[in-house]
């Protein structure tokens, strides 16, 4: 099967621009087919906070309300998304920025909980992602660079958590090709001890996580990217790196079917 | 020639809710392949007051400074971009957003005046439009959908002229399709006398417009829009109209080809 490579940058990446750039350039000489997804960064609150639009944490999870998610979109699918297509064009990558309603190419649910009303938040379900049309998009050189900013498919956006869209759209392309998902990040991978990078994991099975996540040994912002790549693995994906952005082609933590 | 409806909608639509939900239904419902401009509204410069973004104008012309630009982008090929390829996705239109960045589509050059530096503004060439690329996309069932938003090649974007690309899209793709440009705005098309609708010109002629422009009878609004349209005229654009957003169907001021 033909390679695949899907990264994901998160927030940190983002808001550090020459960490942004060397990772653009090597993510640019990736000869293989490659999907790039990333998350948002910090400008979002900063305009929130500038524009006096309250932001609401219930169990320091941040409801998106209507102006929320309206600054998400412009920041992630508007600002971070076409200045990171702009300096791959310039790189000779033929980039594409795609929200989910483009093409509609990722569709999600909003998010129902009797306790909390999240707001514009969008949950991925099993055939969220328009494999057919992205498959063509590949299969023409193009590039695609995802935001979190995915549609319900009746004319709302909404916000949606972009480690499970690397995810998700990995997932959905396993079927055609051999995927190689990175979940880039400020730290050289799954670290046993936070404030020592020589704590490094350079691997992780399933068996090791359950037990590592028992005992509270896994940060726990760290949690909800292991959980996507052990369901990538699952399905059908054939490895997956956790890393720095410094890194995709050198250390970090390796999650492969055992 | 098969035939390829490129349509234009100004500023005064996006920023009127109602009219656009009524053009987006009318344009969905557009049988053949179809392409959609859109302006920007006043979202941004009441953006840039809330945050204190100065706004420079020198002779009547804003100045795009590197915030201005920032927050064009967010709202234009962010929110706008996005909340209009929501809604006709809604309405069983096939559309993907793009700013000239996406896919090389659009590529301008940073307009250079030795009087004034109008910042990051970019002006269309004769090469600027990558129609191999749109007309494959057209060809795959897509509607792009695109924003003022242009970029220069070597990673910045630049702010652009929407009739502009309007008008250049028509004639980038003249040589494959019969092209209908539409220019939607929020007057019946274009008027002898501002204040009167009756005194709708139905039809123009390039000598007309010389006329017309010479006596100072055409709202200076009107001139660039109807330079654009002439040049599309002049290089094998088959027919442009300039109407009320709600009569795309309907009345109008019609150039042709004499």
């Amino acid at each position: 099967m033909e390679k695949l490579h899907i990264l994901k940058i998160g927030g940190n990446v983002i808001d550090n621009p020459d960490l942004l750039d060397n990772f653009l350039a090597d993510f640019a000489k990736i000869k293989e087919k490659k999907i790039l997804v990333h998350g948002g960064g910090k400008l979002a609150t900063q305009l929130a906070e500038k524009l006096s639009i309250p932001q609401t944490l219930i169990d320091g999870r941040r409801i998106t309300n209507k102006d929320t998610l309206d600054l998400a979109v412009m920041v992630y699918a508007g600002l971070i998304n076409k200045k990171i297509v702009a300096q791959l064009q310039a790189l000779d990558c033929n980039a594409i920025g795609f929200c989910g309603a483009d093409g509609n190419l990722i569709q999600s649910k909003k998010r129902v909980n009797s306790h909390v009303d999240f707001g514009h938040v969008g949950d991925l379900f099993t055939n969220s992602v328009n494999s057919e049309l992205l498959d063509k998009l590949l299969s023409m050189g193009i590039c695609p660079v995802f935001n979190a900013i995915t549609h319900d498919g009746n004319g709302s956006l909404l916000n949606t958590n972009a480690d499970t869209i690397a995810s998700k759209l990995a997932i959905s392309l396993a079927n055609h090709y051999e995927i190689k998902l990175t979940y880039c990040f400020e730290k050289d991978g799954v670290l046993l001890n936070l404030d020592d990078n020589d704590s490094l994991l350079l691997n992780i099975q399933p068996s090791d996580y359950s037990k590592l996540k028992s005992e509270n040994i896994i940060a726990s912002g760290m949690i909800p990217k292991l959980d996507n790549a052990f369901e990538a693995i699952e399905q059908g994906v054939k490895q997956v790196k956790i890393c720095h952005a410094k890194q995709i082609n050198g250390i970090g933590t390796l999650i492969q079917k055992s």
